[in-house]
Order: structure tokens, then C-alpha cells, then sequence
């Protein structure tokens, strides 16, 4: 037996299979030299950034989740609800009574959605964090034609607020208008009772984008049929109103929470955490020296800097840094600080318009962004069978658009 | 004003979106001189045939389900239960209290599993004959893994056993034994402990076909590792075994019922019926001069004949000839008796197998049969989409099969 086989192996545990864990496992797992577990309460990667393309009907679901079990090789996966982590122990507890010891531990639990306490935002708006989430929506919107065809429900059931102007609140606004106009074809009678209306607290949409950007998002949303509310925030909710701060009530049959992001709670005690729940990390990314953090759940501190965005490709740069880290230490090299590229940022809007911006490039606007929003999605879907599939359906709902596009059925 | 325009259309209703329903619709839409009006309880139409391929996750739901709400111009599309039929008033009533009139009725309710009131049978074993018990089945075959590799459920909960050797059972446990052997890849320290038994009561399996073909299907299966138990009546279930009458337990995690299909007992008051639920009609398909009974639910007397079997292609023979009947009847024409022109039966075995046999020529055995099985279920599949869709997730499922296919998530 040569020395290398009897090496004990490093155990890494990586806690979420979202984009900054995977990541971390899919480069750990190159390197061959660690043993290498990844925990997540379901089984499949989530593609989060068309989640709206679920909740609206253009993608079936299987389009954009991705089976992880067995999708790295050499990476073993568990399902299981993280209960307890033990920096003392060096170990997590799961729901069912297991205990998984680490060497080094990389926690990338992903974010939620948060209501900020607003009343009756809970019970009343629908959110669009999880698949389970999206399909409620997409069934709500759906179902509402058939209840208000057969008057089980008032006209006004088909009016649609959505609460949230960053990227998600104009990708799913520009989503629903689009649903809504279809609609026609097959409910004739009642579907140009459909609306829908985009409420933003700030004085624009899409706040980290330039003001041009935020301009060109709004007047194509309008021309989609959107209409926009700017400077509204929302005091409260019920039913089937919003109530703004400003005193003004928005009827609404269908309300769509897409204000507010932030990490679960229940890790607070972790460490210190920001007032988005996020853990304040090292500038190597780390609560102590075997713990790391990555993704939406960590809080990179830089003073004088706002905190990094909640973004896929913030979740992947640190999952890349973080096994090539872990790699360092384990060869005894020094870690250099954590730092992210900006690649630039991008919303969607309707089928056929973005707005893209890059970090010293032009900002584009049009089909030519859209067309390049399209590509990206499409190179960063795990799977091939989910691109080869996401393709197929997109150029079907596209080319069938005037004659009925395929819709998923509600069961 | 033309004459023309005056003229009071006749409304059709048709009950039920099935294969039999939507093919009469269809047919009459193309006329054009009839209102027509489609009720279902779903607003989509399934391929049942493929159902199996939803429950052992080669297909996602979506392929096999069609929206019907303007699917077929010219047609209305309502979604309610019909709790009652009216041939004095010629009128229907539906759950919500809606009453709609009818001039002429299609009845094409179609059929479900039945039990045969075996004990245990009910509450143990999945049916398939809807999308949400293929579903149903899906998910348990695939969490079965993840509850056995943590502990939660011991080994023989991966047993499976499959009640009925009709081509659904038949088709079924291939597929279950393909998908157990796929699961060696992601959960490779329990997966051999998987297996899958077929049980038929009768001498041979697929009973209807020609001795020829029974033996190979037998073969076939258990060259995939299927156990074929023939000449074995269940006699009652319990959760975790199936008793035979011939007092051997076979233990079993899942149990697939697969053994007997028969019309919704509800609709027995409407005439006479047979033991399988089905209204007896005349050899014009009907109860009465305007009211019409196409597909599984119909039983056309013959004499010394067996009803015709419950399948798809009786279906859609029915609902042309009632199509044409109304059609002749309107322009005061004599109806023929309805004959059924046999196209032969085929069943798959496996991702590369199948029997095939046509009326009056060889039976077809292996892949070339497998692969009109194929072209066959494209061909009919609704939706442009559908088949686009279906075709690509074959060929990925195909050709990633050493790779690990696709599977749709559990959510």
C-alpha cells in the first residue's frame, strides 16, 4: 500500500447546494485530495434567476431544478435539514438525529424571502423564493381566469400588484403583463379585465443600475402594459389590497412579494450578523479558521463599502476562493483576501427586451441584450438536458406565441 | 341578413376531454354548423399511455399533458364536475350549480383503476391512472432511496411489486427495473438491494395478445431483471406485503396496481351496465336518439363478441363515427351501425423493446418494434410542443443513459 492511499483524507462539509456551494465542491472535487459532502434539503439545484419563468408559465419546472445527487462526481450528497452547527465539535447535527463531523466546513445556506414585519404581507402576498413558491403563483394566476370565467370570483381577481422594483420585481412584472395578454386567446371574455401594477418605495427601478437603465426598464414595461409606481411604499396588506404609505389602496386579486431579501435567521448566533441576517466574515471569508461562508449568507466586511449583492455570481466567485483556500491550507500556503470581479448585472423584460450593464462597458438596452441575458442563462443552467430543454421550450413559446404558447397544466 | 345566419346551431356537449371526447370535438369543429362545448374536470388532456413514463420519472409531467382550453378552435372549453345528467330536460348539471342544455350529448367520461373490492387493495397499493397518482408513484420510488440510505426505511422498502400483466403492468415493470438499475449510480451502497416482481393471475402475461408475444414480453422482463409471477391471484394487501391466493407473502415497499380498469360506477343509472361499469349502448353508440357514449365508458353489444377493449384507438374510431352521426342525423340522414376496424395492440418493454401486433400481419418482436412504438406515441401525442419536447427528452434520457439520465425532482 503506497503512503498516498493510507493519507487520511481531509472531511469537507459544505452546507447548501445552491451556487456558492456547489461551486465550492465542483472545484474542491478537481483537486481529488479531500473527501467532500454536500448537505441540502432538497435534491436538486435550484436555477434561481427564472424561478419568474416558472411562476409565469413559461418554463416547466424540471427545466430549472437539477438533480444533485450524484451530479459531481466524487462528491457525496445528503439530504437533510442542518439543525445545529458546532464550531467547539466540529460537527452539524441534521433533523434526524445524524451527526456529521468536518475538518473544514463551508456554510452557503443560501438567502429567503423577508417582509420586513410589514403587516399582513405574510399572509397575503405570495412569494418567489422556492420552486414550491413559483408554482403556487403560477397555479394562483392560471386558476384565476377559470374562477372568474365561472364568476366564483370578481373581475378584480385578475389584477395583479407586484411589490419590488430591483431586478426580480421587473423581470416577474414584464413576465405577468405578457401572461396576461395571451390570456386572450383562450379566456376571450374576461381577460382584458387583467392588469398589472409595479410598486418600488424608491424614486426608480432597478436601484443599482444606472438612471438610464432605470429609465429604459420603465418605459418598457409600460409599453408592455405595466403600470409603474415609484416613490410607493407599502404600509400594509390585506387580502385583496395594498395599502400604500402615501394613503392610497391598490385593489389587488393577486400580490407579489418580490421587496426583500435575507438570510435565515436561525444562523445568527453563528457570529455577528448584519440587519439582512447575513454572517460578517473575515476577508478570507471566514468565522474562524475551518469555517467558511459563502453566497447570499455571508457579509464580506470592507469599510466604507456596501455589502456585496445577493447574486449568483458573487456565490460562485467565493465558492471558487474558498477551495482554492482550503487547498492552500492544506499545502500550508498563505491566504491572500478575498475579491470580487464585477461582472456587471442584468434584468429582463418581456420576452425579446433587457437591460444589461458591464462593469466599464456600454450599457445595452434592447433585443441585443436580451439576446445576450438569453446566452448567459442558458451557459450557466447545470445540466445539458435542462439547456438542450430550456431551448427547445423557449423557441416553441416564441415561435407559437400568436397561435397559443404551450402552458404548463395546473393539477 | 342570410338565411344562413338565422339558423338556431345545435349545441353539442361533449363530457369528458379524453381521447374519445376531443377527437368528436375535433371532428365536429371542422363542420362548423354545431356549437360545441367540452366539460372535463382537468383543463387538460392526458396521454395516458405514457402515464408510466411520469411515474418512473422518464418523462416529465408536462410532456404527457395538453392544455385543452382552446386547443381545438371553434370549441368552448368548460372545467367542472358534472354531478348530474338530465335526458328528459337535455340538460347537465355541474358541481357549481351551473345547468347547461344540451341538443346532442357525447359522453366520453372514460374509466379508472377498480379494485375489485380486494381487501387491503385501496388503501395499499398506487394506482396509475391519473397524473397525480403517477406522481404519487414517482415520488415514493424515488424518496424510497434517500429514506433507505438514512436509515429511515429498512432495505425491503426498495422492493417493488407489480399487481397485473395487462401492457400497462407489463410496461410499468420494465420501466421500474431500468429506473432501479439507474439508481446504482447515485446511491450506490443500497441500490442492489432493489427489486421488482410481476404478478398476473391468468396463465400469461399481456393476455390479449398471441402466446408468441406473451413469452417474449416474459423474457424481455426478466432479462431486465423483472421476477414474472404468472397463474398468481392477489388475495388481500397489507402495507407492506402482498398475499397470493395461493397463501405466498411476497414483501414489498411499493405496490403498483396495475391489474384492472373499469368506468365510474356514478353514471350506473343513466342505462344498463355491464360488470366493468360501462353503459350498454346500441350499435349506434346510443342511449337514446341525441345521446352518445364513445370510449371506455361505452360497451357495444354484440352478440358472442367481447366488449371492445378500453384503449385509445376505440376511442378516437368512436368519437369520428359519432361526429359524423350527429352530422347525418342534422341533415336527416340514416345512421350505419358504428364498426371497429382493429389497428392491432403493441406494448414496450424497456427503453428498447417491445411487442407488436398488427391485425392481419406479423407480430413484431425487439427494437424495431420498440421503435414504431415510438413513432406511434409521437405521432399521437398532442401539441406540436409536446412532441418537440418529448422526442428531445427520449433522446437526452438515451444518450446520457451511462452518464445518468434526467430526473424530475421531488419537491
Amino acid at each position: 500500500m503506497s503512503q498516498a492511499s493510507e493519507q487520511i483524507k481531509q472531511k469537507i462539509l459544505i452546507v447548501g447546494a445552491g451556487f456558492g456551494g456547489l461551486t465550492a465542491a465542483s472545484a474542491l472535487a478537481k483537486k481529488g485530495n479531500v473527501e467532500i459532502t454536500v448537505i441540502d434539503r432538497h435534491s436538486y439545484q435550484l436555477f434561481s434567476p427564472l424561478l419568474y419563468q416558472v411562476a409565469t408559465g413559461g418554463l416547466p419546472e424540471d427545466d430549472i431544478a437539477y438533480p444533485v445527487r450524484a451530479a459531481i462526481p466524487g462528491v457525496e450528497f445528503i439530504r437533510g435539514e442542518v439543525i445545529k452547527v458546532s464550531f467547539q465539535a466540529n460537527n452539524i447535527r441534521l433533523e434526524d438525529g445524524r451527526v456529521l463531523y468536518f475538518d473544514q466546513l463551508v456554510f452557503a445556506v443560501g438567502s429567503m424571502g423577508t417582509t420586513f414585519g410589514l403587516p399582513g404581507v405574510e399572509e397575503n402576498a405570495l412569494q418567489m423564493k422556492s420552486l414550491h413558491e413559483a408554482r403556487a403563483i403560477r397555479n394562483r394566476l392560471l386558476r384565476t381566469y377559470e374562477d372568474v370565467e365561472t364568476g366564483a370570483k370578481p373581475k378584480e381577481a385578475l389584477w395583479v400588484v407586484v411589490v419590488g422594483g430591483g431586478p426580480t420585481g421587473v423581470e416577474i412584472s414584464g413576465a405577468v403583463a405578457e401572461l396576461q395578454k395571451s390570456m386572450h386567446r383562450e379566456f376571450p371574455k374576461i381577460a382584458e379585465n387583467a392588469s398589472v401594477t409595479l410598486v418600488e418605495a424608491g424614486p426608480r427601478l432597478l436601484p443599482s443600475f444606472g438612471e438610464k437603465s432605470s429609465g429604459r426598464a420603465k418605459g418598457d414595461l409600460e409599453h408592455l402594459g405595466v403600470q409603474v409606481k415609484v416613490d410607493s411604499a407599502v404600509d400594509r396588506m390585506y387580502p385583496s389590497d395594498v395599502h400604500l404609505k402615501s394613503g392610497e389602496v391598490l385593489p389587488a386579486g393577486t400580490i407579489i412579494w418580490a421587496a426583500g431579501v435575507a438570510a435565515p435567521a436561525e444562523w445568527n448566533d453563528l457570529g455577528e450578523t448584519d440587519r439582512s441576517n447575513r454572517l460578517v466574515v473575515s476577508d478570507t471569508l471566514r468565522l474562524q479558521s475551518n469555517v467558511w461562508v459563502v453566497g447570499d449568507v455571508a457579509h464580506v466586511a470592507a469599510e466604507g463599502k456596501p455589502p456585496l449583492p445577493m447574486v449568483a455570481s458573487v456565490a460562485m466567485q467565493q465558492g471558487r476562493y474558498v477551495a482554492a483556500s482550503i487547498e492552500k491550507i492544506l499545502g500550508g500556503q498563505e491566504l491572500k483576501p478575498f475579491t470580487y470581479k464585477d461582472k456587471g448585472q442584468m434584468a429582463t423584460i418581456g420576452r425579446r427586451r433587457a437591460v444589461v450593464e458591464l462593469p466599464n462597458g456600454p450599457a445595452m438596452h434592447g433585443t441585443l441584450a436580451w439576446l445576450s441575458w438569453l446566452g448567459l442563462h442558458v451557459f450557466y443552467l447545470a445540466g445539458g438536458r435542462n439547456r438542450v430543454s430550456v431551448i427547445a421550450d423557449w423557441f416553441w413559446n416564441y415561435i407559437s406565441w400568436g397561435i397559443g404558447p404551450k402552458r404548463p397544466v395546473i393539477d
